[in-house]
């Protein structure tokens, strides 16, 4: 078959192989071709390999002259639909202010939720499209939104349907998750609110399609594993897949609940314990970090290194959020996980793209290989590891998704 | 005198006030004008204030549609010039090398220097360019540009020289330092080293006006402060004005030289006492700190906050150089100014405007005022705070020089 697109001049060709999260030392083993090409037919890789060996015809040959070129980024997880701002909250933390002040000052998740809820859709695309821009200029050909500033079970529903709206409005694939974030503030009210999170807010999420699956918040200030358990079980019925916010502050039981019920991916990780890091390296669970909340709030960081030296499957993400990780740029969490979380170059590579597409049940994402949606990056430079290398300016120069350039 | 522009719709204009560096608490003082307009005339402040009370004629009005606008940054410290790259150190540090075996197979900084020394003063250029052109697009106005790379004498001179060149090829101000920068290798050549320095090399780079300013890094491994001191003392001889790399690892004296002899700043400052601290903070010297080392090695951060609470000047820059801060940005330096060295974001916004001009002896740059020159920011959102929140996209819109828009 004649290919649309032949792109040459590539110094570096660079992907992780095969289907499937790399664990432990296979996160090292990157394919690098120098000097390659890569073909293009029906938006999809028609062929990848050494410049040489390139024997076919194309429509259109374009020469990317001695840079290199890496799969899309993954982005596995951002809160990037939200209203309002939080730099008060920001200004008086940096200032020395204590978090529990600026709660009872009306600040903190509670503002946001407020916000969010209090804007239409129409507002909530217009704040949120510029986000998504920023993330895809800066490498995410894919990237998971989750919904939790609703709160109310409609709210939710809304946000749902912005982040349905969003993804028809970018050329990024937009993959929704429902968050149940946080619980009512009225301890009385938390069993009736999971009733109807189960009963009605995940049977109509799953009927509609609004999201592919369920996330929930699990910490002492948050969800119990017990209530965690009860919404996973009503995910899990209606089909949708489950991933947990925990081991964030406190081990309260969410790490071993979602190994246990097979969660996609278990995200941040700051507090886990050797033995923890032990069990997610004997699952098939991505464990996900977040470095940009590390670098917000000057926390310590997951064990990067730990986890992949105990041969677990890490991803990492943006987490971008207005509160704990105003971070846009998928790249920088790249880079971030590198100096804070002891990752190599390599390893935030595969954490970034064919990992990182695993925490969302993506076989065909994050990587480049015949048969795969054509999305990759034309870095800035010649050398790939520019892409962690470089802080503070973006080393993706050119973004392409489906065979088409959508960002230079 | 009817204004050449006027800028409308300032939802915010931010700016230090007054000549001088800013100490301690004066660094939080910031003149925060809402509503607010500016005028300019021959590129330089022709009147700022409340949109309301502008009453002049101006040939042109342009509108920002309720943005913040700050002074232009100043970027106290870079070592922008420089060939080869450091790709194969950072890939070998961030797998677990030790330094010594990078230093012993051919990398580290003389490596820099071997590349810096082979390429001609156009290709030096060329690889600069860009860099320059980065830091500009993300706020810096004004510029220093180091030497240090070229190590022998006529090297040095072409380093400047380069340095020279840029200088045309920009709108951006830069501003030339010689930096005596690591001692011969052979300890019985350090003396005559010296000595061509005191004896040749400052008064050719003063006589040809190549620096304002001689920089010597003063560390266990580089000079001692007996050595700097002898440098030191011909750079005064010559008009030029002196500054420090020092206590960055080790505290052999530099500080306390710097202090002695008046030093412009004294930068790095992770290694630092608390008598250190206060010694500081009792003289006229800027402290300059450059948060982007302490995230790319994963070193102590220098003690800005205490820095501040003591009563020292701070100023905060990217020292962009490929071995130890590929930094691109002087607002994601003020960035990491606020997570790592525990600033506040008026902090950190004084530190790379008003302070960081003081500690390149510029008295005219970093405040919007008056008679001075207009390089001001227009910046993506309504709040000021921004610059510093944002991670991984650039919170800058608009940059202008001299009254004209150079980068958008």
């Amino acid at each position: 078959m004649k290919a649309d697109l032949v792109v040459r001049g590539i110094s570096q060709l660079v992907t992780a192989e095969g289907p499937g999260p790399k664990h432990g030392a296979a996160m090292r083993q990157l394919k690098v071709v120098e000097q390659a090409a890569l073909a293009v037919a029906d938006g999809r890789i028609q062929w990848a390999g050494a410049e040489g060996e390139w024997g076919g015809e194309a429509a259109a040959t374009i020469d990317v002259e001695q840079r290199a070129i890496v799969p899309g980024l993954v982005d596995p997880h951002t809160h990037a639909v939200w209203a309002g701002d939080r730099l008060e909250d920001f200004d008086a933390r940096i200032s020395g202010v204590p978090y529990e002040r600026i709660l009872a000052s009306g600040g903190g998740i509670w503002s946001t939720i407020r916000a969010t809820a209090a804007a239409t859709q129409d507002e909530l695309v217009a704040l949120a499209k510029p986000r998504i821009d920023a993330l895809l200029r800066s490498g995410a050909t894919t990237i998971e939104v989750k919904s939790g500033y609703g709160f109310a079970l409609e709210a939710e529903i809304g946000m749902l349907q912005t982040i349905r709206a969003l993804a028809g409005l970018t050329r990024a694939r937009v993959v929704p998750t429902l968050l149940i974030h946080v619980p009512p503030k009225e301890a009385a009210e938390r069993a009736a609110y999971v009733s109807d999170v189960c009963q009605t807010l995940i049977p109509e999420v799953a009927g509609q399609k609004l999201a592919v699956a369920v996330d929930v918040f699990v910490e002492k200030e948050a969800w119990s594993a017990a209530e965690a358990e009860r919404i996973f079980a009503s995910a899990q019925q209606h089909g949708l897949a489950i991933k947990l916010h925990t081991e964030q502050f406190h081990r309260v039981g969410g790490l071993e609940l979602g190994l246990r019920m097979g969660a996609l991916s278990v995200d941040h990780l700051e507090a886990c314990s050797p033995e923890q890091v032990a069990a997610i390296a004997g699952s098939s669970t991505i464990a996900t970090i977040l470095p940009g909340v590390s670098l917000h709030l000057g926390l310590p960081p997951a064990p990067g290194r730990g986890l992949i030296d105990a041969g677990a499957a890490v991803a990492v993400g943006t987490d971008l959020n207005p509160g704990s990780s105003p971070l846009f740029s998928p790249a920088m969490a790249l880079a971030l996980a590198v100096r804070l979380n002891g990752l190599t170059a390599q390893e935030a590579l595969v954490g970034g793209t064919t990992n990182a597409a695993c925490a969302l049940g993506l076989p065909e994402a994050g990587r480049i290989e015949p048969g795969l949606p054509a999305d990759f990056l034309v870095l800035q430079g010649s050398d790939w590891r520019e892409l962690v290398y470089t802080l503070g300016s973006n080393p993706v120069r050119e973004v392409w998704i489906r065979g088409e350039k959508v960002a230079a």
